[in-house]
């Protein structure tokens, strides 16, 4: 009897160590790898609806179209916070160019245009309470012009830089009038 | 008879300059009044698909994103000029504004965005071949941010500017990957 009491409490001792590491495990892949990171580019975000533009000087030298699939452009017009499930917010960044051919017929030097697809040509933000937890209940991604997704080190810096606006949900563009 | 054929020839005469007058008051209206000028906002506008964004420096001082109703982002998209009747391109102009909330974030001024709607707001090129053929088959519009047509006397400097990019169907955007 001794023995298999023993026993007994070795096994419930294991059963629980294998349930425990289960548990962290589970955890630390939710806020460390894959999920926080969208692999794919959502379909049809060209033809998303424009909420804002803009031009970011200095080493990004881009300009931009942000755009909303039809759940974030309905949420984003009726100034409700925060962003729905199945929300996405994406960008399109090309460089910006000084276009020579526009200022020729104006006659004077005033025209920047967008240029071929940056190295960051493509981000989204995809709302999903649930799956992104860790990340304030959206996944980040983004793509080079060819399609490829950003490496995972580079990604780490979008969150914590977008939890400088939690109080608009994480995102930083103003839906443009 | 002498005096009837008189009047024949005096009411001919008459009816001739009738005729000439007409037709040449009919093409100055066609040329000059209000057919080159679209007075209405199109309907829906705010929800087209991006053409490409751009900033004007100088006294225009905007940042603005060009959009194209279905028919014309077909065109764009198929590389097909001329554009098609009931094309229409339109662009919405926003006052460039130097964002300190995002520079403050990123711990640097780089960014640029959308402010308030600028006077020359929205415009408007509308293809009709035949109601605006006196100005290459496209009526032009311009709104303040009241949605009131811009005086005709500005509105006059459209088409000879447009006439620069004959070649491209006189649209000057270019669609943006």
């Amino acid at each position: 009897m001794k023995r298999s009491t023993f026993l007994l409490i070795g096994v419930t001792t294991l059963a629980g160590a294998v349930v425990f590491t289960a548990t962290t495990s589970r955890q630390a892949s939710a806020q460390e790898a894959a999920p926080i990171f969208v692999k794919k580019i959502p379909p049809g975000y060209r033809d998303w609806k424009v909420v804002s533009v803009a031009h970011e000087a200095g080493e990004l030298n881009d300009i931009r179209a942000v755009l909303g699939n039809d759940i974030a452009i309905k949420a984003y017009r009726e100034g409700k916070l925060p962003f729905p499930e199945g929300a996405i917010v994406g960008r399109i960044a090309w460089s910006y160019v000084a276009s020579e051919e526009n200022n020729k017929s104006f006659g004077r030097d005033q025209s920047f245009v967008a240029g071929s697809p940056t190295d960051s040509y493509l981000q989204f933000m995809v709302k999903d309470s649930k799956k992104y937890a860790a990340t304030g209940g959206w996944g980040y991604s983004s793509f080079d012009k060819d399609g490829k997704p950003t490496n995972e080190a580079a990604m780490k810096t979008c969150f914590p830089c977008h939890q400088k606006v939690t109080d608009r949900d994480f995102i930083f563009t103003r839906y443009a009038p």
